[in-house]
């Protein structure tokens, strides 16, 4: 079978490649038939080409045609979901109903409808207004953007169709989809998708535009390109840092989500209240899609003594009697494989006796403990990242121990620490929690981090290496939009020549402008 | 005389140090005689040591505290002012009035004023509320912060006492600032009124410090050692570029101001109505300071015609008969002579004749011209910055030319035009505005750019290489204080463990927070 088109300015059409690959089904561990080809640069250049005249186009657009454009895509998502279940589970492997059907699906149509609001809304705009000095500023589109999906969230975090794609869009900006290479099929039915809604919306041909692969330096090439805006990049620490010093030499926004070990903090009183609902909830969280969420739980700190002792056994018979899942792909058996073995040659003691599935790409399900004092001796180490469906138990000696260790710790997505409410766990909050603040984007009380609310206050985001700055989220609108804008200030700047949201008129009566020093959406007074 | 000794956790202590520098007297060229550490790592080391303590401290303390200590700060300095003005006129050969008396030191004062009255007021933290979700957000301190202040604005913008110091602070960070070797004496004086205030107000000994050079190899361990938070760096590209570099590859933030041209586009009927006053205000603009601002006038463009050639005559005229200012050093001296035999080497005309100061460090002033099309022929060399009382007049054929000039502009922190008020530019403008709109920060109508105004809605910033990231301002409350601030989200956090302005009891009344999705001032209704 040939291989596949590229989508360059509208037009599905051969790509200027010299190589291709195929995607695998992760449950046989056998190549898939269809075949993708790896881009060459001139690819990418005429990605980057048409990418700047739609740029051009959708800045002078009203945000009321980029919100239909979202809403129109999102529509035609939901026509495509049959299609983009049966594939998506096909090249993941991940469950049909109700992961991919039920909950990531959904999730993605209401991440890009929710977009579509804030761009019709345009608080997200930021415009502030200082009528003494003849100064306003707003936040504006800041050029074409490439996005770099994951291998694990193929519907919500897609490089064409997730949070990062709908950012940039409803900022006004085209984007570059870089398929993942583990579900480039997926991805290219969110590009139909996408197309059938720029042609009904009579959007820009470039809004959308998708490659499957390029070598590595084409990509670090893509990022650093004077006519790119920025980059969403979710993935691998080792690709993502390449990428990013390629795209800070020259100074261009490069957003990443690397590895996030999301640490959780058991104190005593929480198990002896509820350890059994701990332990099932420690369960699902860190077996949901064989552990491959960003915000799996990978570290969890317990305090020495009989309650932890019934918890980790809990857990460690559970974790041998489930059936160990599929993992996405070679690599990430490989990885897996590789992050266990690094654990335990460093001292920690795997616990569970499990065997990987019959077929396809799998590892036990594994449990691993070390104590507090051996962690400390090399915490680096004892931080490495294994993605998947391990997890390790750390047993400090005391309350004095756990803050080290909570001290120790690099940047992460979450934290968690589950106290009791009768007081007995408090003063070891007081101590732990401050330390772990300051690591973590989102402090959690009570409760496992996989889940990830698309709302406002989230931040899905957290200290280097969890991502590349701690002050940007990759989830939650209006936060998540910032990243893919460009402050613009206006000075003197005569009334008729300022954009609209800039003008005394609030253009819509619903935008939140700060005007001299308060919020309102009321117009500038003259 | 001895070495002075640098200011580590609240002593003036003597550096740990291998060798010395002195500031010049850029009057006559001469050392002056007081001697100041180059600091070995172990000062470095010592001062990230206190100022992690600091920094937890500071995280605990009520912001009405910081903003005491700040505006105790902004008293010390007047307290001070003569000395202080005294020694920069020595250090710099700024002039002492009106610059630096009656024009820098006010503005320095009343950035640490507004930096208080927003860390009390809190607004800048944009308390996010989410109760549906039972999620809440909001920005807090990102850590030690370490400053490395330009030559240009001994105050405004020093080390210890200027914008990214006041900002660092409102945030609730300690800094340790890397004072300017050009200007070693001033920053000294700033840090022992910082010194009397954190006593006055009873403050973490280590919330400022000061170190007055390291090795190169030092600064970069610097900024990316693991205790600090992150680095604001205004100063030359070179330097910027390696701490960016260093700083980049373990993900610590790092926020730059490197260089800028600030193109000023003239259009014909501007220049027919109001040319004289244009031509006026260029050389004021142009030479204020020697020419060393960082929103200098660096390139202008015009349409030919005769009259830009009025206009060119006009200011050739005067540059040539002004007198020539004095350098703030050695070193820039060199630069503006380097950059100036660059633009000449290719291809641009020089129109005066001039001479230097007789004394001290000076270059004549100097105005360059070249042709549009000969500008188009190597955009990047005539885009060499020429930092200090030097300007590159463009004379484009056509608006066609004049359009393809301002795509071919790097990023710049400003960008102006001037045109009539009676419409005969506007076809212009309408066509060269929006190209140049994405290549700087801040857009000005009929103005020239060196006034940089403390307003909520300045961006004193821009995209690279203006500066490092487009989305942020160096100037400015609330944005500039966003930089040197984490995203915390709390998720099922309990009540009673939520900061202050995460409670649903507004803290003063007068926090500006986001709570489902309104801005309000108001408490959480229950």
């Amino acid at each position: 079978m040939s291989c596949h088109p590229v989508l360059i300015d509208g037009q599905w059409r051969p790509a200027v490649s010299s190589s291709s690959f195929y995607a695998s089904n992760p449950q046989t561990g056998a190549s898939l038939d269809e075949s993708y080809p790896v881009s060459d640069w001139a690819d990418c250049d005429a990605a980057l080409k048409a990418a700047t005249v739609a740029a051009r186009q959708l800045r002078s657009m009203a945000p009321e045609r980029i919100a239909d454009f979202l809403e129109a895509f999102a529509d035609e998502i939901e026509k495509r979901a049959e299609a983009l279940v049966e594939m998506a589970h096909l090249e993941t492997a991940l469950p049909t109903s109700p992961r991919l059907a039920d909950v990531e699906l959904p999730r993605t149509t209401n991440q890009l409808r929710l977009a579509a609001a804030a761009a019709r809304e345009g608080s997200w705009m930021a415009a502030n207004i200082d009528t003494q000095a003849g100064l306003r500023s707003h936040f504006a589109p800041i050029g074409p953007v490439c996005v770099f999906g994951p291998n694990n969230f193929p519907f919500a975090f897609g490089s064409v169709s997730g949070g990062d794609a709908a950012a940039a869009l409803a900022a006004g900006n085209p984007i570059i989809g870089k398929a993942n290479s583990s579900h480039p099929g997926t991805t290219r039915l969110f590009a139909e998708a996408a197309i059938a809604a720029i042609e009904a919306t009579d959007m820009p041909r470039a809004t959308v535009q998708l490659l499957y692969r390029t070598s590595h330096s084409d990509g670090e090439r893509l990022v650093a390109d004077p006519r790119l805006g920025a980059t969403g990049y979710t993935g691998s620490r080792g690709a993502g840092l390449k990428l990013k010093a390629a795209a800070d030499a020259v100074g261009k926004p490069i957003y990443l989500e690397l590895s996030s070990i999301n640490p959780v903090v058991i104190l005593p009183g929480a198990l002896r209240e509820q350890g059994d609902d701990i332990a099932q909830d420690f369960v699902v969280s860190g077996l949901m899609g064989t552990g491959q969420f960003c915000t799996n739980p990978g570290v969890t700190i317990l305090l020495e003594g009989s309650e932890s002792e019934t918890f980790v056994e809990q857990v460690r018979s559970k974790y041998t009697e489930a059936p160990a899942g599929i993992l996405l792909s070679k690599s990430v058996e490989s990885s897996l494989t590789a992050g266990i073995e690094t654990l335990v040659a460093a001292g920690a003691n795997s616990l569970t006796s499990g065997t990987a599935a019959a077929s396809g790409f799998s590892c036990p399900n594994t449990l691993l403990s070390v104590s507090g004092s051996e962690f400390l001796r090399a915490p680096e180490t004892f931080q490495t990242e294994a993605f998947g469906n391990c997890s390790l138990i750390v047993v400090a000696q005391d309350v004095d121990e756990a803050v080290e260790i909570a001290a120790s710790l690099e940047g992460n997505l979450t934290g968690c620490i589950y106290s009791d409410t009768q007081g007995s766990d408090d003063d070891a909050y007081d101590r732990i929690a401050p330390e772990l603040r300051t690591k973590v984007g989102r402090l959690l009380n009570d409760k496992m981090p996989t889940g990830v609310a698309v709302s406002p206050a989230m931040n899905h985001g957290g200290p280097f290496p969890a991502t590349g700055h701690p002050g940007f989220t990759a989830v939650g609108i209006p936060a998540a939009i910032h990243r893919f804008a460009a402050l613009h200030s206006y000075d003197g700047v005569r009334p008729n020549r300022l954009p609209p949201s800039l003008q005394d008129a609030n253009p819509n009566g619903k935008m939140w402008r700060l005007v001299d020093g308060c919020w309102t959406q009321s117009d500038v007074s003259a």
